[in-house]
């Protein structure tokens, strides 16, 4: 194999993805994925820090689509709809990807270290779109709790999005996410019998 | 010093905090703990596996809580309803540590090992809140989305509960934020405008 790599960055992610199905996380090594993908662990380590990171390499692009979104969201855009338009705007480019994405998803639901990465991840997230209301604007407790409201939307859209069965984008997926939040959110409280 | 220790366990938590507080979490070893809590390394691994399970001691006790309180609500108790009153019937014996949890929080904070565990454990407390609501008979997508929304209200009014001058009780904080978190997701949509 010649040495010119034009995709080396996209081989070793879906490299390290076929071998984390295929012998676990624990068991790959760095060496083990730069094999597959044809080129040395040199140029592994030009790309992504460790074996962890070739998972969360979209995370700060996904933040960054979510903050330009709700930073452009018309002054009228209430506070979760604000929200709601940074999710989708986020979500955009990962329809290209629904196999991937699927792959990616197995192999953070088998290890608790990656799924930890990917919580952070998370409220790397929730953390970056509370402070784009504010700069909106938005005042607290709002703020926070609309970031966490899209973010939970982002999060059942998504898992929506990669079962086996599903066809709609992901972007649908979380638009319908957030709207039968709202609606169970707007159901009456009975709170005398709840605090029973 | 005796080798009998009627609270071995809580001393050993204590002086944990305070020496991740003192000297950070990397640079305090087991043997430290152990130290200024008055006991042997020993003694510390018959109460916890590692040095960051100290910390999160309590988390299958407050979910069994939560678990509990969901099954109990009366079944007239909308979904989101139900999570609110687990939620608060988890939190309600923190209330006597707001000190303790304030440290705890402070050292959490501290470190992305530790946040990334927290969050692990705020995803388990939302799976198990789910998996009452099923038992309660609530279908999908209802159960996943209510539980989303009773624990972003429980982390938003922990945060609250621990700021400098908070006064409200943990139950009063989660409560609150329930309600403003309903109160903002009832804001009409603009969903023509949010898409532009």
């Amino acid at each position: 194999m010649g040495r010119w790599q034009p995709d080396a960055r996209g081989r070793l992610q879906l490299a390290a993805l076929e071998l984390y199905g295929e012998q676990g996380f624990e068991q790959t090594t760095v060496a083990d994925i730069a094999e597959r993908a044809g080129v040395t662990e040199r140029t592994f380590f030009r790309h992504f820090a460790d074996k962890r990171e070739v998972l969360f390499d979209g995370a700060s692009e996904l933040e960054r689509r979510a903050v330009e979104a709700i930073l452009v969201a018309p002054p009228s855009c209430p506070p979760v709809e604000a929200v709601g338009a940074g999710m989708a705007a986020a979500a955009a480019p990962l329809d290209e990807v629904r196999d991937y994405s699927r792959l990616r998803a197995a192999a953070i639901a088998g290890h608790a270290s990656l799924q930890e990465r990917e919580l952070l991840k998370l409220a790397a997230l929730t953390a970056a779109a509370t402070a784009a209301l504010h700069e909106r604007g938005v005042p607290e407790p709002a703020a926070t709790l609309a970031a966490e409201v899209g973010v939970a939307a982002f999060k059942v859209g998504f898992g929506w999005w990669i079962a086996d069965d599903a066809t709609d984008t992901l972007t649908a997926c979380i638009r319908s996410a957030l709207d039968q939040l709202r609606a169970l959110t707007s159901q009456p409280a009975t709170r005398a019998a709840a605090d029973r």
